[in-house]
């Protein structure tokens, strides 16, 4: 089938997917018969560009990264906003990579739902929509005969929610637990080979995995946000941010872990949650001691790893990379393979 | 979408499938939009029955778990034979769950084949056919626009296929390495405790995981089996038997695991296969001594685990259940649910 995507923002993660897509166009076309053109790109700071024919993309990304606007490319339509983008334009799949507003969900929310309304599938990494409205967003959706993917939004490196819905099809998912923060497993592992909680975290802000203010990452905000999303998305359960208790990892001292190691054991910072038996959920960020035969406490550096607990095949778990650029890019092509699948005629 | 099924075989894994389906008939058809009714049965030892408007299952679970033959069925048709039931019958979907012969494929092979000419789709747990020509039957299927789903081949209880083909789709996998037979790792769990060897096989045959001869096992031939399909299958390049250079865990003592301890490693019988820059296949099955940072280095008891190299992820790895009767049965309802969803028109 072929596509035309129109990309709403283009910073690192939209010129992430572009550089895969070129890379990759054969290899899609031939295993997975998709085929694409990028009709428009309109982004607040880079400026907007409309083809209707399809943008050349060696082009575009060359502008873009020797810090050009795109009102260098060569073509008749300029200066769509974002809206006017996925209104006016040909594009049949919008592919929202706009800053993330997790308060507001905002611009985000209005891009993908006017996109809904439009008859337009959307992609997209923007955590704010999917923390504020993720129910409704694929009502209305479906309502539309559309598609919503949202792989990249939580563990954006390794393709959970793609792992439930389609590998794991057919359980019931009555829980998870996770290591969902790079940082701070990233901090731990250094823990565990004798450095101090102020020396890793200081190491972990030299290679740019943590940022200048931690707390996001080291009190288990970041984790926080994606034990909620996946609670509503693949446990299906309602939940907000304050239902979730939370404990970061500031308060384990090298003793901790040397006591833990002593046990046969090893700190990690778990986000979970359970359904409980009356239909509630009990979820948290937690510092949790794991036994070593735990796959979860094998997984060291700043990797990701989820365990889901299903009905028929009981614990399986997933260990992939954390987020990257690149990575993140890649989630949004899952997506795309997705729609393809999903709307393909294979009669 | 309605699909109407047959059993070819109905020993422990049919059965298992059939109690699964029972289970979740409601879940199915609310969330997937997956209908079925099984509409006949035929096993060489048991019978056979046929009703083109579907059969009472929990009947027939009833009647078979008491020992009885299916003629105790009250259905007008009995005793047609496999290919009979396959050629005859109103079923879309063939359920092929007969016995493996490694060697010919047979006959489950012809069934396979004679599925594909009736313009049916064919679900399968059965080895024999994959190892024998899974290429071919996979071109087959694609002439006569059918599926063959094989999720159950490998690790049963574990869906790397589908992990490979839609969860990590769009990456090109260039190798995998795995934790593939669930009874040596449980042997080399019990020894890491300070077993000897003989003991832990010992304790493996009373648990039902080592058969009274363990060679299949212990040599690495269950292993080298699963290699050859993944390395044909998810790495798209044919290899057989003979291609892959093979040793067991016969020759691994207490001492070994305690030197590797020292070193902060653990031993794993490894199943590996990796594409060379030539185009060319290097595949084994070996012990390692992997180091503790390695995700497959925690993994302990009889459970398996898959590490793909991916081109965008890098090493993504899934760990989960061995092969049990409820997991293999489960197995073919992913492939069922793969199925409903290529061939459902979504628009």
């Amino acid at each position: 089938m072929h596509f035309k995507l129109a990309f709403i923002g283009f910073g690192t993660v939209g010129q992430g997917l572009s550089e895969i897509l070129l890379e990759k166009k054969e290899m899609l076309a031939k295993k997975y018969d998709l085929e694409f053109s990028i009709v428009a790109i309109s982004d607040m700071i880079k400026g907007s560009v409309y083809d209707k024919k399809g943008l050349d993309m060696s082009k575009i990304l060359e502008i873009v990264k020797t810090g050009n606007k795109l009102d260098k490319y060569p073509s008749d339509v300029k200066g769509l906003s974002s809206i006017e983008t996925i209104k006016q334009t040909n594009a049949d799949i919008i592919i929202e990579v706009t800053y993330t507003d997790v308060k507001t969900g905002e611009p985000a929310l209005t891009h993908i739902k006017t996109a809904f309304q439009m008859g337009k599938h959307v992609i997209s990494t923007n955590k704010g929509p999917v923390v504020k409205e993720v129910k409704k967003l694929l009502e209305i959706a479906k309502t539309n005969n559309v598609y919503y993917g949202f792989e990249g939004v939580v563990l954006a490196g390794t393709p959970v929610i793609n792992l439930a819905e389609y590998t794991l099809a057919g359980n019931n998912i009555r829980g998870f637990k996770g290591i969902l923060n790079g940082t701070t497993n990233y901090i731990l592992t250094r823990m565990e080979e004798g450095m101090s909680y102020g020396d890793a975290l200081k190491k972990a802000q030299e290679l740019g995995y943590a940022e200048a203010d931690p707390t996001g990452d080291v009190e288990g905000l970041d984790a926080l946000g994606k034990v909620v999303i996946l609670t509503n998305v693949v446990l299906d359960k309602k939940i907000g941010w304050k239902d979730v208790k939370r404990k970061g990892i500031t308060e384990i001292s090298v003793d901790d872990i040397n006591q833990a190691k002593k046990e046969g054991k090893r700190w990690k910072l778990i986000g979970s949650a359970q359904i409980q038996s009356d239909g509630s959920v009990k979820a948290k960020v937690w510092p949790v001691k794991l036994p070593l035969s735990d796959p979860l406490a094998g997984v060291n550096e700043a990797i990701n790893a989820l365990t889901f607990f299903t009905d028929e095949l009981g614990p399986v778990t997933i260990v992939g990379p954390g987020a990257g650029r690149r990575e993140t890019g890649f989630s949004l092509l899952i997506d795309l393979i997705n729609i393809n699948r999903k709307f393909s005629n294979s009669k």
